[in-house]
């Protein structure tokens, strides 16, 4: 079986097409984010919280990757942002050639900030560049603490770590120290958010920070 | 790029051997299930749960996928269940290949019942058969409803769905009647036992079922 020579064509194929989107999104002062969590650890919800905070600053667009339904993109449309969906049938990550094929379907050139949500699946999308600026991975309370020992290679590549639903942790043995500690051990660099898309706590830090991205590559 | 075609080779090649292995479960009248689910949804929980129930009827071992670290096999192997580790360094998913390659690893002959806990992973693992008797999904309360629609092929093979962490669905937006629905709109046939492996509620149910297709098997 070929599977680790062809594995490997792929990714650096998948690199090509990546620094050519980069190089779009650079020529047009566009920062790009590649969400990456879990099903279910709040990739939508949190876009739900910060496009609405976000919007009267930056001109905003979503790019929803699934491996069915268009429901995500649905709940983006309904704030009034431009967004396109990407179903991958099946496929279990977002890769550099399905975003060249579908950006078209946004007004790229009109953005300030591009939020690629990618499928939830904390294995495969790591490997693949998007083009992006950084990668933000969320790990919900709920999941636990060890995932960032566990699944180590999204936590190395991310800028920033969202630990979502701290309203979760007294109803589970998630601790939030633990997690960071974790996080850390594998990438010293990350930036940490604790916040709960539920509650809105901690969400300001997080577009604080976000903010002084978008804008420091707009400028 | 001849992703597509490759793929399908590889499946090929993984169901033949898939096949090898179901030969050698049934010879020695091992009942073996595939445990699939996101990242942190509990299935070393429910194995913690279930396994001292069934210890005393039936001979368990047990085999553990992870991207990284032996600690779900350490805490298995506390309870004093024959265990072995697979390590895929980075694979998103066990396939049939390294389930052979490690079979020796564990007395099958002696076990009536062998748990093979895949990569969480909701997406990749429900290709792969590992010549399996039965898939069981793992669903946490706290991933939301929506899940067996977004990501339905697992949903769609697998005999049985566990819903866990009912207790925190009080904290949340989950509804146990939509997440049935939605796993039951996909495949009718599908078992539901909702569960709690914090507080132990429901678990009888899921381990009355899981002793009726031992004994099945045995005899």
């Amino acid at each position: 079986m070929e599977n680790i020579p062809v594995q490997q064509k792929i990714l650096s194929r998948n690199d090509e097409i990546a620094a050519s989107l980069r190089q779009v999104f650079d020529r047009q002062g566009v920062y790009v984010i590649n969400l990456i969590s879990s099903p279910g650890s709040g990739k939508t919800s949190l876009l739900e919280r910060i496009l609405p905070v976000l919007g009267p600053r930056f001109r905003c667009g979503v790019i929803e990757g699934d491996v069915q339904t268009e429901n995500d993109a649905r709940r983006i449309a309904r704030l009034g942002f431009p967004v396109h969906q990407i179903i991958t049938c099946g496929a279990c990550h977002l890769d550099a050639q399905m975003i060249s094929d579908h950006l078209d379907r946004l007004p790229v050139s009109d953005l300030d900030f591009l939020c690629i949500e990618n499928v939830g699946n904390l294995v495969c999308p790591s490997s693949y560049w998007l083009g992006e600026d950084a990668k933000i991975v969320i790990l919900s309370a709920a999941e636990g603490d060890d995932k960032p020992v566990k699944y180590p290679a999204v936590f190395r590549r991310a800028a920033a770590m969202v630990v979502n639903k701290t309203d979760l942790a007294q109803w589970s043995d998630f601790s939030q120290e633990t997690a960071i500690a974790n996080a850390r051990g594998i990438n010293p660099g990350i930036e940490v958010f604790p916040l709960s898309c539920r509650t809105g706590e901690g969400l300001l830090l997080f577009t604080d920070w976000l903010s002084g991205r978008i804008s420091a590559k707009k400028a």
